[in-house]
């Protein structure tokens, strides 16, 4: 890890509480943000930092995407134009019943490289209900940010390949925690990751709750993301989905829900009274048909809201500049065109993504004391003209995953001009495609 | 020009009547494909031919964007987040006033950069009402294909700098007609371009109409974007606007128009038994707060469907990609995950466009005899993996406009290894930013 580091000379978009945007440089020292504006670049007693230059480049805090399933990257491709019952149980499942330890690491490595090449430098991942501990190697060595759990499913009805008994899964769960929460330098921690209510019984949900509130982990799944799982849930428990998980623990801070396309006035009050983060997925609600879901709504009644490109097979890239762009457009055909303004997009994926994961005091914004990932984007391509228009929309609008330079996690340079530093991606390319094959024979696809 | 060139060992998707993806050479001689498939690179009595080496990379006919309005391309990030009549009447019209022939040529220019970097190499263009000609001369050296026409506003209700009279309006065009219509080898075509039914008298489209039909050339209007500009024309004429413009003549293979957001079913039936080109924006239509088109049912209806950006202020990226991709996803919460596959969007971008610009006999396709105009796609980033999933959904959904290596248009190089070839990007930056600022300076922005 570079000890010591300093970007110098950009456009600095600090998100801080009053947004400044200033021109000048940042310092890290030890991972963290030491200093934010100009600089002689000296640090007490130590030697000269290593610098980068970010003339002409615009410096952000690093973008959070708080849903994704890495362990479905290999998938890629392999299941479009499904509507999510039948994406699950005639795709999904089935490869992820399939996955070895080695396709796990490398589905876990090539969403990474493409989520640190596209600038995003945190995420809220869930992962397959097996070899969580290879997700956690892969991203170990790459060098992202990562809160990560093991799938949960142990309800009867769920695929059997998949489903374990309660006890298995929460014994596995508490392990991975012990082993990884916190673990590289407190760059991964662990999250509770319960499917979602149907793959779930009431116990293993009561009990992820009481789990999490002890080792201060995030509970991350999925909620209200289509009216038929709506439905099975209320036939199921009797109450609406948004008050079930409340009922049984999955709320507040600490919980982060995938989708919430079907949430009603009731459910968003509810959703804000608690403080649950709420994860937006535009590009994965609109390929699976799911929906659009309430963001400004939500934002009004003062939700936490946090974005994520979920899993490759329904998006099908991870790209927070994507996310952010569909988030600010798709709203404005029911809301008017000042619906979710530019800033509100890029606030969901740096200081709601920061909430989601429950890291708003150490990322999501660039200021002093705060971890150091930061990503450098340099917008002199033709379609980031003119230079002087508002800034913000340059990079919520115009943007695009292919602008970003540069990108620091945890004060470590992880890519660099474009170039990943922490792995070969040309190594990850054969490798992941050697995997994905032997995947697809695996199921028959 | 380059006489002759191979493209050696692409994987071509070839878009032709059977939709053949197959793996070989694309042999061009004097602007024309000369042969598809393997070759020996032997071109009849003549040298050898300039070789581009396409192995590992994806070819494609050129994308085409059938809407686009290059003389706003200076205006993006001016304009955000505001409703289609304030967009147009306190900035757009302003700015489009403002217009001198050097903000009209680095409009043109930085547009056309933008477009040709990102694959697209042919478009059906809109400028304003004066200087039209310096937006061809532009084109003609950067090398696009273009259909472009002046705008025509003279109804009385326009703002006083744009309004014309009648016959200044049509006078002007037909000058413009004779003068570019077919120039630059047939390259440059010119198109009749009333603005939008409530920007014109009856007798300005029923003379546009006869002045096309005499002179072979395209009519490129917009149409049905908002409910207010459809109430606006029913107040006028009594007609719905797509059988009002039918009545002037304003149908049929030789029109495009833009939009066509707010028809319902007769007005599909029209559009499909007249054969009139829909010119599809997705990007813009939500930017602006318009709607969703019903373009799944215009296609079922039989409909010609093209695509394309509009201009930069109100999407604001001029990219084919964005375009294709959300053109997929847009319709899927309303009509399931399967309405509009990636398939039908790949088609809108190249045979739909080139139908749209009366082109369909030269472009939009690879196949013997058509103009060279293609593009090779390099997929092996990370998120284009896993590199056997099928690769019209690679295209459509997980490519991006960075990853398009070379563009040939007319059998010329026009970007090669992702750098313009035909002019210097740095000088268009430059030259588009001191000219922006000109105009924000003239209308106060």
């Amino acid at each position: 890890m570079t000890k010591s580091l300093l970007l110098r000379g950009g456009r600095l978009v600090t998100m801080d509480n009053s947004r400044r945007i200033v021109d000048g440089d940042v310092l890290v020292q030890d991972g963290r943000i030491k200093n934010v504006g100009r600089s002689d670049g000296r640090t007490a007693g130590r030697s000269k930092p290593t610098t980068i230059d970010c003339s002409g480049l615009i410096v952000l805090p690093g973008l959070v995407q708080a849903h994704i399933h890495l362990c479905q990257t290999l998938f890629r491709g392999l299941a479009d134009e499904l509507r999510l019952e039948q994406w699950l149980s005639r795709r999904i499942w089935p490869l992820e019943a399939a996955h070895t330890e080695e396709t796990v690491f490398w589905s876990a490595m090539l969403g990474a490289a493409e989520l640190l090449l596209g600038g995003t430098t945190a995420i809220l991942d869930m992962e397959t209900v097996r070899h969580t501990g290879t997700a956690f190697e892969a991203l170990e060595s790459i060098g992202i940010r990562a809160t990560v759990g093991k799938c949960l499913m142990d309800a009867p009805t769920n695929p059997p390949r998949l489903r374990e008994t309660t006890d298995k899964a929460l014994t596995e769960s508490s392990d991975l925690c012990a082993r990884w929460h916190g673990a590289a330098g407190g760059r991964l921690r662990y999250c509770f990751a319960p499917r979602f209510a149907p793959s779930c019984t009431g116990p293993l949900l009561r009990a992820v709750s009481d789990l999490a509130e002890h080792s201060g982990a995030t509970i991350h799944t999925h909620a209200a993301e289509t009216p038929l799982e709506l439905d099975t849930v209320r036939r199921g428990t009797g109450h609406d989905e948004i008050a079930y998980l409340d009922t049984v623990g999955i709320s507040g801070p600490r919980a982060a829900l995938a989708h919430c396309v079907w949430v009603d006035k009731d459910g968003i009050e509810r959703l804000a009274r608690q403080g649950t983060n709420v994860v937006h997925c535009p590009s994965s609600n609109l390929k699976l048909g799911s929906g659009i879901a309430p963001i400004p709504e939500m934002l009004a009644a003062g939700c936490r809201v946090g974005i994520g490109a979920d899993g490759a097979p329904c998006n099908n890239r991870l790209d927070a500049f994507a996310e952010m762009r569909l988030a600010a457009l798709i709203q404005k055909p029911r809301l008017g065109p000042d619906a979710l303004p530019a800033g509100q997009a890029l606030e969901l994926a740096t200081l709601g993504g920061a909430r989601a994961l429950g890291l708003e005091a150490e990322i999501g914004s660039i200021e002093v004391g705060k971890c150091a990932d930061l990503i450098a984007l340099d917008l002199s391509g033709p379609h980031a003209q003119p230079d002087d228009a508002d800034l913000i929309s340059r990079i919520v609008y115009s943007a695009r995953a292919g602008d970003v330079r540069h990108v620091i996690v945890d004060g470590r340079i992880v890519v660099q001009d474009g170039e990943l530093k922490t792995a070969d991606v040309g190594e990850i390319r054969r490798a992941a495609n050697t995997q994905a094959r032997r995947l697809r024979r695996a199921v028959g696809l």
